[in-house]
């Protein structure tokens, strides 16, 4: 990847090399929230991946399948015949390539020569999934013919239902046609969920003497269109698309027919805009967030500021904004991976974002989990508790679990093995109950506390309650048999991190329930009646003081799972020291790794930076230099946590380091790494590196703190958030911080390196 | 494609050209009748297509689509990764590149030298389907380094089960493993009949220090080998492929488990053998089908002896002789056109082949459609009839109609058009008593005759008495509203092929019926009763007589239908020049065809050449005369009938020109015809034109007729066939023919320009 200091808002591709279609598809992806889409090139390739998707139209496959989000028909398809020969890069020889993505605006361009025996054209591709308009796609091409001699051209462009999700077709074919003489359109179903889409596309071509034929293939519909390009000339060809569903939110009628016309309607609107007019109309919309708390970083590395714009962007074209129904999953919208589905890298790692900065944004994804109550209570019902069990993955909100159960075989025994989350990565309960939290202190938003987010925070409680295991030898609570963030230990006990955040549910739905007694008995009653809440908090009271906390042993350790300690250490200095984990898996295999003292990701340290308000700095410096040489990073989720906790810790440099390897997880080179997708989570994390890590913003237990400290590198950082309905800029610089709000607000009080503030409209701290 | 005179059993492809993909796919397909693959490269290109069919294995994939034959994992894929390079052939140079198939022993083989950078390698591939053994299928690779310095290896092969029939997949991905750590497994189910498949693949590597990793995706499981090959040396990669199911009827237990632990215990087997004894195995097989009345014709153009091995080889491929419940598809096992599904093309085109020459296979054919009437009953309930209509399209025999029932949508209403064939198209069910009443006549086969074949030739004259419709005012039987071999014209009354093919089966019914009552009572009283055969017969005799039979003009023309001849006559002379009717459709839709004077293919002549008793010399010449300019041969069925019919008038050098057209329908250059798959009436189509054409072979109202004519073209004609169990040889010069059958035998009666002549063992006639 080509990155450049003067272009703080591109990422670009030089020079082609199909090696690195995966990657480009993915970090350049496209999109809006209402649909991503991979950025794939327009003519095909053996190894490329052309994946869109629409938020929240899950379809399941077969009863041996889970529900994933389908890979729509292929809209972006055009492939290029010249003088009876199939375009493609493979072959002649391709100069000037470049492929980029203007983050800012949101328009992708790739432009090339391509000389093949006597053929010398220019293409120039343009595209962009307009924000302003959530169902509209349109593509640009521009042909030159630098070739002394005409050039016989025929571009084939239209809709391409074959796509499938890796072999699995979620769709029926659907009906296609071409509605006055000009408007491709294709309605296929879901095949499973009985989801409408309909697809319209129309092109404009500029052209001299065009001669066109459609064709229909089987689930295919798509226009030939044949013509002479002289020496030195152009041809143009304009392509503009448009998605439905029959969920989307936005529509009157969701019958078909109704959604046809619409789709027609709005396009023959849409005709009457040029293509950089619409474009615009976008850029305009992407403006606004850009706009909203922007960072800036004045760093050595130019690639630190080109990071918070990449992971901006991709958090916003990722995020169903605009319906409640929908989260964010693992991978976005830019790839298979995950299958679409939500998990904990929401409330941990995308939602702070969101709480801090679009409360409306982050509203509707913890109203996703208020609708998920339903789906939470089928799954703790299906395991025998009680309450509110959240789903590890979630796709509609009242599904419940559709974690796969079923994973990759035993390539030894050949046997199918048992993916173990969906039933016993249990820590996704408190970690939405986390997400809930922050977003009620930091926005302030009352309303939603008393109508959905209480109800969340007592409903998981009793969950808990009813998963705690009474030990009777050591008269106490543990919570056995678990897999905690690391996923290389499966079926551990006592977690740290699934004991101390079911503790802090509990607790806090205990101390909840007594504000609410006394401030707002109507509405305690009124939970009481549907949660049974004066049984569940009596017992829950019975029991919180029991709860096993694993203690830190006499070297300040607090031991992961009641036998991470007694494993075997080894020491991974040379596997850490280059990208990826082959190495180690290579020597060692996951039963043997199991054995061990390797951790795949932040597991006691990330519960150490969530919640530093229980634990003592001089536990947390023990325990980062015990388990960061044990931690692999062998999830994209991981090193960001470790940033921050450096960085809290004072270790800046070292958090420096972590921070640009957290960037490179897609940004960098290894090449494989973005295949499946972009890695929401560690976009989330690089926001949070530079907000919570140097910026030094955290709540802990409802209070505010701004604490900055900036690496060696940074000059200057400049950042802002919403709290409570106000709005707040920090510029820190080496000699201090200095904060802004709005002049109208109340005052906010903070508290920085233990002292309390109030930050009436400007403060200066050193 | 190149063809060589003095390699009569080889098609090749000189100079790779991926244009030419889908052809080479097609006319180089493998298979043994058991299943049929195209030949695909090993390595990845964009617009491939990669088949693999087993037969009689149908699926649906939703209630909208019809079954069809599912595309299989493919089991070839192979991809090799040169110095961190994909290879492909669209990329650096490519020479001496020859893909050839030697239809004598179905070896397929493809080699090049291949130049990348400082990459110089040479392929060769080979492979083969085996004949031996049904199940099993192998490839071999060779890689030599030609460079000065050495590669840097990989490879990448196993199992791909992410391929599709565009788009539709009928499997579940089923469970994968490696079992006894060498033996890939793959198992998916066919989504709708629930066929259990079982792929097993290993390998078998020759190449220093190979380091080997497992991989398994989304459905797939693959082999990754990485090694080193230093300059000038050769590394070899074997590949042991097997495909079962649980339909097989060569399986004793049909449980999944139990075909698993067959499947691995034959690949233990097979381990012993090299490629080339299993190689030898399975052309031994192919001898026996070469020895079975090899054709020899010496002629100016060596085209057509190879034209002849080559039709033989595909209908011994696409045919699956080893199971009757299954039948012979339009493109074989080729490819996905027309869904694997068997049409009138098996009686009128390829089953006179085996009925002349493989009695056993005929007979599994034959049987078929016996099995078939249950599917027959239930097309004609559903359309109001009584008897066995036999369905336009089959597939699983007890089915019946699977005949799409919406085609493509109106390119200018966007609407679905209806494909009428499944309704109107009603002259299958004579066509289908055609052949079996050819199958018992030449074989002599009495005890299908007494068991099987009776009662569809009573069941058939039974639908067709329920079909016909009175018309008062001509006081005569009607067949209105059909569409006949011409499929340009839908929806016409009277179709002369049909009304007489209609007429022939009722009649021949009521002549069986006659002699069966006389000499075999017990049998006709036994139909009787499962037929209601009183009765029905009792109806046909009042209406036999008046079945109207369209009668020629006063110039002599039968009327292809009820208004055909008062449509318009436009020159087709200049459409007829060229390939493809490309130009007629620029010029004309449809519609406008429709009302003119212009067939799709023989229609009324290939009536008059299967009917030849009924009609006079003059007659057909006239006909012959007057429908040829108006025919466009826009289906592969026509161009051999009017090539049998020319031969039959005398017209020689006009019939010898249809004969090389209607080889080089898969065999010519033209690009993109084979790229659906092979056509298999058109095959079934040389092997006729040779022998009843050339040959002169006709049976007519049960009487062998035998009346030779080569084109100037030949010098020399052999061929043989079987007849009531006995052999007989004829070999045609200018001068005479020549007669041999077997010693033994009974004397055979045969008619020879309207005289009677007697073979005891050998006869010469002038």
């Amino acid at each position: 990847m080509n990155y450049l200091k003067d272009k703080l808002w591109q990422i670009e591709e030089l020079g082609f090399d199909s090696k690195y279609l995966g990657k480009t598809e993915s970090i350049m992806a496209l999109g809006n929230g209402y649909l991503g889409t991979r950025s794939a090139a327009e003519e095909h390739y053996t190894n490329e991946r052309r994946n869109t998707f629409v938020a929240g139209t899950f379809n399941k496959f077969d009863e041996n399948e889970v529900s994933e989000l389908p890979n729509i028909p292929d809209l972006w398809w055009m492939d290029f015949i010249i003088n009876g020969e199939n375009f493609t890069l493979e072959k002649g020889k391709v100069s000037n390539y470049s492929k980029r993505l203007n983050l800012r605006t949101g328009e992708l361009t790739r432009e090339f020569e391509w000389t093949f025996e006597t053929i010398k054209l220019q293409f120039t591709f343009r595209r962009f999934v307009s924000k302003a308009r959530r169902h509209y796609l349109s593509s640009l091409v521009e042909i030159k013919n630098l070739a002394e001699q005409s050039a016989r051209i025929q571009i084939c462009s239209g809709i391409d239902g074959q796509v499938t999700n890796s072999g699995s077709q979620h769709f029926t074919e659907g009906e296609k046609g071409l509605i006055d003489g000009r408007f491709m359109q294709m309605m296929p179903r879901t095949k499973d969920s009985k989801i409408d889409f309909v697809f319209t596309v129309a092109h404009d071509i500029k052209a001299a003497n065009v001669s066109e034929r459609i064709e229909m293939g089987r689930r295919q519909i798509f226009m030939n269109y044949f013509f002479d390009l002289p020496s030195k000339e152009s041809a143009l060809i304009e392509k503009r698309m448009s998605v439905y569903t029959s969920i989307d939110n936005d529509l009157s009628n969701h019958q078909a027919a109704a959604i046809r016309q619409t789709a027609i309607s709005e396009m023959k609107e849409i005709e009457m805009h040029s293509f950089d007019d619409l474009l615009n109309e976008s850029s305009r919309k992407w403006e606004e967030i850009w706009n909203k708390h922007p960072i800036k970083i004045e760093s050595e590395n130019f690639k630190d500021q080109l990071a918070i714009h990449f992971a901006k962007y991709h958090l916003h074209i990722m995020t169903p904004a605009h319906d409640n129904r929908m989260n964010i999953g693992a991978k976005g919208l830019s790839g298979e991976g995950y299958k679409g589905h939500t998990f904990w890298d929401t409330e941990i790692f995308m939602l702070p974002y969101f709480n801090f900065t679009h409360s409306d944004i982050a509203k509707s994804l913890v109203t996703y989990r208020y609708l998920g109550l339903d789906g939470a209570h089928k799954k703790a019902k299906a395991n025998g508790y009680e309450g509110a069990q959240y789903p590890w993955e979630a796709a509609n909100p009242t599904d419940g679990e559709v974690t796969p159960v079923w994973g990759a075989a035993d390539i030894v025994t050949g046997q199918s093995t048992k993916i173990w989350s969906g039933f016993i990565e249990q820590h996704i309960t408190s970690d939405v109950t986390f997400g809930v939290k922050q977003y009620i202190d930091v926005t302030g938003d009352k309303e939603f506390a008393e109508e959905k987010a209480y109800e969340i925070l007592f409903d998981t409680a009793k969950f808990w309650g009813s998963r705690l295991e009474y030990n009777t030898e050591k008269d106490c609570y543990e919570i056995r048999d678990v897999i905690g963030p690391d996923e290389y230990k499966e079926h551990v006990n006592n977690n740290a991190y699934t004991n101390y955040t079911a503790h802090w549910n509990v607790t806090y739905a205990l101390n909840l329930a007594e504000e609410l007694k006394e401030n707002q008995p109507v509405l305690f009653e009124k939970l009481n009646q549907k949660l049974e809440l004066e049984r569940v908090l009596s017992d829950l009271e019975q029991k919180v003081d029991k709860i096993f906390l694993p203690q830190p042993t006499e070297e300040g350790i607090i031991p992961e799972d009641d036998s991470y300690l007694e494993k075997e250490v080894i020491d991974l200095s040379n596997y850490k020291a280059v990208d990826g984990v082959d190495g180690l898996f290579h020597d060692y295999n996951l039963e043997q790794v199991n054995e061990m003292q390797i951790t795949k990701q932040a597991d006691v340290l990330l519960l150490l930076y969530l919640f530093e308000g229980l634990f003592s700095h001089e536990l947390k410096l023990k325990n980062f230099d015990y388990y960061e040489p044990k931690t692999t990073h062998d999830s994209s989720l991981s090193l960001s946590t470790h940033a921050i906790l450096a960085a809290d810790l004072g270790k800046l440099d070292e958090s420096y380091e972590f921070f640009k390897k957290a960037c490179n997880i897609d940004m960098g080179e290894y090449m494989k790494s973005s295949d499946d997708g972009i890695h929401a989570g560690s976009l989330g994390g690089i926001w949070q590196m530079i907000v919570f890590g140097y910026g030094g913003v955290r709540m802990i237990e409802g209070q505010l703190r701004i604490e900055p400290h900036l690496p060696n590198a940074w000059k200057e950082l400049t950042y802002g958030f919403d709290y409570q309905g106000q709005s707040i800029t920090v510029k820190v610089t080496s000699d201090g911080f200095e904060l802004t709000k709005e002049a109208n607000g109340a005052d906010i009080t903070f508290i920085s390196k233990g002292k309390n503030y109030t930050l009436k409209d400007r403060l200066q701290l050193s």
